[in-house]
């Protein structure tokens, strides 16, 4: 038995080579790799992704997770003081522990994991899976320049291909089952669109009234943060949030991209990307902070998780809540900016003539505007629910894709009270359905109310925020992060996180108390 | 046959993905991998480099070899002219392409370098392969610590077992030969210690009087350029030379290591490293042209060579001769200087203060020192030449490695007429022994010899090299290298390239006329 175990391990480490590689040809592309590189590299992932699929796909890997999965664990002693008490007890237990001593819970739950996509993926047929690869590729390049041209008709028979074939993919893993549930579950294990129905619709009654009253009290003056601001230096106020917030240099990397992102290499190799704009120093330093709180997640996962399941962390709104932490939650009040503004002015020495009022007023700047990645915190619930919706539409109702685009420009109308201009600044704007992501848009906004959440849960235990922030000891907030949900990597699911953090159901209420206690005052009260 | 064809380019590309994967690992190692990621990089680097070794001595793969380098290849016509003109050579050469038609003169040079390969290859058994990697491994490690504490007693252990080693790995691949002169051909395919040892001491006889004559003329003044310059702008003027000299940004990348280096993934992505010191802009300028030397080199490869043989140029002489050829024969004329000048005050102020008389005499500075790297050109022929003589000793002599400080102290007074004042600046400088590439030094040198060739075949045909300079028509010199020499790859040996470009052997003489015109008029001449 424990034969098979060593040889699944080392069937797991073969297969963690494979994503090592194939996470770096990404990270590269995105990063590094010229223009006359792109063939090159992508053939090299064509390459390793089949190898990759072909592993886990393969009998022998199947056979060692069912040997595994089948196995009896007996019971063991919660702890050698119980074993002392009880021989019998201890008997069983040196039993087991000689027979199954690495079978652990990790390893279990590893086993278990690693069976079900085992067996969802060999339900999908090897050249299915290369057509669909190869659709969502082409599609993402259509995308990329039906966006340019805000022509959405470059993109919709691209879209309607994905579409069905994103039916076909989960409905070969999940026979039996609502494939946008699968998708649900897939970006976020355990989450179901009952769920996300409830709270979500929870949030916008809130949500609505509140955005009104801010509306009214108009938008702030803005004319002291127009300017250049020299890009080398944004680099170092990166560098320098980064730091505050508890993002380890010895264990990640920083570079430029098109777009900011985080990716995983291993516990040990975390690394954020960011993209610089002379004429908007606030972008780049909310996107380090935000990036910065998925690395400091990845970071900080249990080095005993190294090489299982429980090192991946795949559900997405758990992790975006760390991100979300970060950027909102911590770095939107004005006790985050308190212990460090001066160093800000510093490296842009424009802020030394902005007062800390009035930069806190800024990055608080609630109104409806078209695009999600820009949109504030608030109105960002609603760029979710509007997706939530549409991806309903799509999957449920079956909408024409010819329609979508009106029905996206209507909901906006509805959620927001704004209509786009053309489909570059509507439903052109995001890239995820290009590549098949549907079910990916709702863990945006499950993690900002896990948030809001942790958020009461953390103020319960260590007190006001405002106070630990100003006294400048965030390092604290990340080390209860840290010991709370980091290290855990994937071992539970975010409803179990929840139960274990908070004590209590995932609900919408606290991420509206903050908003409430936040904007009631109108921008007068705590920022 | 044709089959056999197919399945061999098919190969062919795949192990160029494992080579491609490879080379990013290593890159990504040196460039930006965080300290906590080493190990799991290792991991990878280890995992793969032995799948890409078994491909190369898989059976399944000589077995191709071995039919396609058997096949008997029917005599082509040189052009379509000849076939028009001669019906039975017209039908011979059609029957030609039918049956033979991809294995052209590209694949019959591929399928005969690889065989070797493989042969070679194949006759090292896997966990000698595997010992002697990790060995290697563990030297280079053990070198960093001995060249910091500057104590030869905490590398000579593991020395001694990389000469012991390499020597074995050697008489596996060629056991009827000299193993120094499998070294010296494994670096520079055709090159034997006969050829070596003649030009070398032609260039000896005719340097010792040369460099005396420049050390009683006394050092140039070279106090107007201290200060400190700024790496963000010693970048934009890597930039400025990048471009200048001929780099293609859109089949490249640049980014920062310890020691600057170039590297291939591709014909389309080639990368250039550098490394700044505030103290010293020249070092990285000079670091900028020679590698952009190497990279020009890689990126002018005709693209019909991809995932071929002569894709891969591993003649070290003839790419030392291209980044030499920049970084000495043009880059340190004043004529390369005139175009730029003014560019490079206007990215370095404190340039615009310094004549650039007093800028080339001190790119000029000739006069021996200790360190290789840091070595003028006319002296760093001296560095090598000790180096080449060193290894003669390890390999014919078998020389104790106790005795080799001392006898590299004493050939720097022999040659160089000063000595090492620890092991730190003497035998511990370079890595190359660390990790067993004896018989690599000596490229460096006959690039050097190449490039004087070159220089008097560039200026019989297209004139005086300073007239081409300062008129800023250097894209003429680049393009007469892609067309003479880059663009043909690895097809040739570095003793074709010269008789096909200078229509004569190797010889030191246009190297030591190149020097002698240079420094003759002791600094007033031509600089």
């Amino acid at each position: 038995m424990n034969n098979t175990l060593d040889q699944f391990k080392e069937y797991l480490h073969k297969m963690r080579q494979y994503d090592h590689v194939l996470t770096l040809l990404y990270w590269d592309l995105s990063t590094l790799a010229p223009e006359k590189g792109v063939e090159a590299r992508t053939n090299a992932i064509n390459y390793f992704s089949t190898e990759a699929f072909r592993l886990s796909t393969a009998d022998e890997y199947g056979k060692m997770l069912h040997t595994l999965s089948e196995m009896e664990v007996p019971p063991r002693c919660a702890s050698a003081a119980d074993c002392s008490r009880d021989s019998e007890n201890a008997l069983r237990c040196a039993a087991a522990a000689e027979q199954f001593d690495a079978l652990d819970e990790t390893m279990q739950l590893t086993v278990k994991r690693y069976l079900r996509d085992y067996e969802r993926f060999k339900r999908i047929p090897e050249e299915f899976y290369s057509a669909y690869t190869e659709v969502k590729t082409r599609s993402e390049r259509a995308w990329e320049k039906a966006k340019r041209a805000a022509d959405f008709s470059l993109f919709a028979p691209h879209l309607e291909k994905v579409i069905s074939m994103t039916k076909e993919y989960v409905q070969y893993m999940e026979p039996d089952e609502d494939p946008y549930e699968v998708l649900l579950d897939m970006y976020e294990e355990g989450m179901d669109s009952a769920t996300i129905d409830r709270v979500f619709d929870e949030l916008k009654e809130g949500l609505l009234p509140l955005l009104k009253k801010i509306e009214e009290s108009g938008r702030p003056d803005l004319s002291a943060i127009k300017g250049t601001y020299d890009i080398q230096a944004q680099k170092k106020v990166q560098d320098m949030l980064l730091s505050y917030i508890g993002f380890n240099k010895d264990a990640g990397a920083t570079a430029e991209s098109e777009h900011p992102f985080t990716t995983d290499l291993c516990i040990g190799d975390v690394r954020v990307t960011n993209h610089y704009n002379e004429k908007d120093p606030i972008s780049a330093m909310f996107s380090a902070i935000h990036e910065g709180g998925h690395a400091i997640f990845g970071q900080n996962i249990d080095p005993a998780y190294e090489d299982t399941a429980l090192e991946q962390v795949n559900m997405m709104g758990l992790h975006e809540s760390q991100s979300r932490f970060y950027e909102n939650i911590l770095g939107r009040r004005i006790s985050f900016w308190v212990p460090i503004y001066d160093k800000l002015g510093e490296l842009l020495p424009q802020f030394k003539e902005i007062p800390l009022d009035t930069f806190c007023r800024a990055i608080n700047d609630v109104h409806p505007s078209m695009i999600r990645t820009e949109a504030d915190e608030v109105t960002y619930c609603l760029h979710i629910i509007l997706r939530y919706e549409m991806e309903k539409a799509i999957f449920r109702d079956n909408t024409p894709v010819d329609e979508l685009p009106q029905l996206w420009n209507d909901k906006m109308e509805e959620l927001l009270g704004i209509r786009p201009k053309n489909d570059g600044e509507g439903i052109l704007q995001d890239m995820h359905w290009s590549d098949g992501s549907f079910g990916y848009f709702p863990s945006y906004l499950l993690g900002s109310m896990y948030d809001g959440m942790f958020l009461e849960a953390l103020e319960k235990e260590k007190g006001s925020v405002d106070t630990i922030l100003e006294e400048g000891r965030i390092s604290e907030i990340t080390a209860w992060l840290n010991e709370k949900i980091h290290r855990y990597g994937s071992r539970y699911t975010s409803a179990e996180v929840l139960q274990r953090v908070c004590g209590k159901e995932l609900s919408a209420q606290p991420l509206l108390d903050y908003f409430n206690r936040k904007y009631a005052g109108l921008y007068t009260f705590n920022i």
